[in-house]
């Protein structure tokens, strides 16, 4: 921070106010001028916005936290079929609702207090509980029979290809993020994929599979390196934050916009919760990067900014 | 949470979309059939439109956090001329910063990275910092010139009283939160109204100055008593959170409504994060109260949950 | 941070470690030359040890939370004991705890998943819920049996004043705040009094008390301006926070220690979890002062810095 | 809650004292009368004693977030050493930390504001930033020289096996948690290896590489099925803990003993901050465990935990 010219950058704070003509891209623009979280999401939205218009800039996009069973599926299908992701992190769990959704399963909802059911009522009724989300334990014999039946090419096929292939499988008409990647040819990276539900299964039916994650994780250096310009949007921290940062870090490059949304904070000092800024020290994020995190659930941060873009994305085109 | 009803209240988690006619109605009842913090934010909409319907219920707002320099002045402005609020109850704080804005001053704001300024800078320059929103230190001149030269009629009113004085001496063309709860007899109750830089030049200027704290506090349980529905809305926690529960603690009434917005949690056992179910067992909330707590910045949820009510009223009174 | 000395000032991290020997004073110093909590709770304890140790220090302490429910009466009762406190700022719902269990009354825990008992149920039953500690609500009636006989001398003392005279009136082998308080004369600072159940059954049975929060304030600013010293101790922010800082804002004098207990975070913006380095820009807290926040739920912390002082002082005092 | 009882399993807080004679044992006894986290404390260290007496428990470990640079190394070799974890799970990062300081690298800590030092000056200085530690970016070419230089036996062996071969690597006087879990055969599971920078140098310098990631997940679910009795203790969430949960999961047996420390929280859904009785509905943890989750950092709950079962076991073996 040039301290000379902080004075000079300063504005008045806008007491923003709806009207009856708010619309999605008023409202966001009018928040960027106030302060806190509100600011910090609006900011997201421009930066993410940017990263869209600027056609070098490869889009990484990690993802964690349970959000195909919080409703969020269609969303992130939605980011994709866009074409507002480039290369996509996640976890294995997400993999595995996903898949489960793709399949004609559902995941459930109760009233306003179904988060204080009790546990030992559900576990005799065979449901699992994600916090106020319930998933019926039959979904994955239904997942089980599915994953039985693949026809694996290659035990020891990266496990973005495998992901490639797997999406290749499912019914055509369904949100699922699986298929849409698979679809526009959207690489899926897990590098946690052992630890889910989905590997789980394959591994008790596939006795000798062996997906190659260093395959993955020298390919993900390779993308982060030929992007001209990079920019990453982070959800919930986890693997995928690390796993999209330690590719820039491990190569010349680094992210000129970043995006993070996280309940996690900075004192304790795991990476979930790292300030943007101190991936600068690593050579992850470059110094004179556009950021900015959002403290806030992505349930609601997320589809704010999927409707802010998608009516931005509109208008540019239409030449506004 | 009768066990055995429950599997008869579960729906399928809606994976919602934004298409090109969303608007805040559709996504907030789109949200309100997924999970986490989404739907809480859904269920608080829906609750608090609720409270409106329902002539008879008592709309108790309490208020805490630095909301008038983050820029939300206007939106709480609007909560109470749209008729949204019946009683607030708020830190001396925000009625300081409030103050500031209708007198004319305004608070500032600056570009991504400003929260990183350096504070020994800052006191050089007579700034103060409120995170990311900057305060110049001469407002409290502004302040201190306008509050000495104020004809108080009664040094033992209650605060309210005095807060109502307080509002009609305003411009009339302001955004006040003082100024318009004066105009629509809406009582302020701020219970530690001494914790704030507008009760101490107050105090420095009229020395007998000696507001009654009581007579507000057994006023509040009267006004408490008397509500055939009480509904509450909670910002942030803090004392008029807790001002307002006690109301309802110490009389034989309990609300029926109830929401609350805020970052603070349960766990290390302060009032701020208490769960709202925790109140049943004061006798604060009734037993079958409807109720929602969104963990959210207020500066994100509270925008979205005005937007939402002055649309779906409209509609209303439009008899939709 | 002078950034080109920055080098010479770190040190190797120490993987410390537990040896039979281990006792709170070799545990904290080791502690001190690791990262995270672990390291700023050290920190905040070497802070708190040199605000004793320097004679003209006038040590503020702030303190907010259910913490005598929680069973830290007596830790905060001992801090002032060993004069450890100058000035104490709390809440009234402490006092009324504090209070209750001078009376004789107390506060109940119970087996390891109590904070899951039903609410409505508690109600019945007439117990009041702190997250997984129990209050009995009978408890009032023995407040209101107290309270109601109190012969108060002046109906416009200050709080201060009138909580001086209320521990006076307390059993002597109590381990009440209030009590160890007015023996020692330490003044407790209350802004927010009557947000507590002690105000209420006080408001009801001396209709006519109208106890002068304005004198507090202007007593609070000078002593903040009259410590040679100022050194302050910050748990769990709320009011008590604001009220110490807000005296040092308005004086020429600043914080040259600085120590904050708290779960709050600053991203929101709140007072509660402003980070101390703000308060540089405000002219509270000095800038070259010694400051160290630790993010523990109060309880922890607490009694970790109390033993550490206690045993510290002890070696002081022996010569060591 | 069987209600009917609840009466009668309520019990008074302890309103605890520091004294003279306190050890951390009769802290953490004292604790476990009190309320919120300090409770929560001493119920996991009660817990864990038990799991430790219990010679049939077999002791599953979940560890992420950066420790080993935050100077938790030595407690969590402790750990293993005193026979207190039977299986351990863990980050990549972490084991990339540890072979560091293995090969007598070392981790930077600073001053008190130190986490405040610009991070482009840091990035210039080839100095990377964990918050407030710090680690020179050449530590990197260290072990990047060690790396290329493994003979490794089997391009496709388990992690487990391969992080068992790394072990036997390392120097013998080191504080190594791969080093001490080689030598007492404790298996290491690290499901997101390539996450690392140690995968990452593997991966450089030998391009055939596959290490088997199927092979521990099934392992792992033979190790939950074989558990006469299974406990558990979380640090940090992450694939750690869901890994350790899908073993149990996916076999008959549930955790009898749980225990988390974490700073994240229930409400936005993510694995990490899952309440442990969520576990219950999924038949991870049975129904009759004892569990508690602690609120806190880990660097301050885990010393003290340690400390605790050190000496009560020293005591147990003395007869006490």
């Amino acid at each position: 921070m040039p301290d000379k010219d902080f004075r000079e950058i300063l504005k008045k704070v806008n007491q923003f106010e709806i009207s009856n003509n708010t619309d999605i891209i008023e409202l966001i623009n009018s928040l960027k001028e106030t302060g806190f979280n509100a600011k910090r999401l609006a900011l997201a939205c421009e930066i993410y916005n940017e990263m869209i218009n600027q056609s070098d800039c490869v889009k990484f996009f990690g993802l964690a936290g349970a959000l195909v069973p919080a409703g969020m599926q269609k969303v992130i299908y939605d980011f994709i079929k866009e074409g507002y992701i480039d290369i996509l992190v996640t976890t294995g769990a997400n993999l595995t609702h996903d898949l489960a959704e793709a399949l004609g399963f559902h995941h459930l909802q109760g009233d306003i207090q179904s988060e204080d059911v009790n546990d030992s009522y559900l576990h005799k009724e065979d449901i699992n509980r994600i916090f106020d989300v319930f998933m019926p334990n039959k979904i994955y014999e239904g997942i089980e029979d599915f994953v039985s039946k693949l026809q694996i090419p290659d035990m020891q096929m990266s496990i973005s290809s495998f992901l490639k292939f797997l999406g290749e499988q499912l019914p055509k008409n369904s949100c699922s993020i699986l298929r849409i990647c698979a679809e526009k040819k959207i690489p899926i990276f897990c590098p946690a994929f052992t630890d889910s539900g989905l590997a789980m299964q394959l591994g008790f039916h596939h006795q000798r599979l062996n997906l190659n994650h260093f395959a993955d994780m020298l390919e993900m250096v390779n993308l982060a390196w030929d992007a001209k310009t990079a920019g990453i949007c982070i959800v919930g921290g986890g693997v995928p934050k690390n796993f999209i940062m330690q590719s820039l870090q491990f190569c010349p490059n680094s992210a000129m916009y970043a995006i993070q949304i996280t309940m996690d904070r900075p004192e304790q000092g795991g990476l979930s919760g790292a300030a943007l800024r101190e991936g600068i020290s690593w050579g992850k994020i470059n110094e004179s990067a556009k950021y900015s995190t959002i403290i806030s659930d992505a349930t609601i941060a997320l589809p704010l900014i999927y409707w802010f873009l998608k009516k931005k994305q509109k208008e540019t085109k239409k030449g506004y």
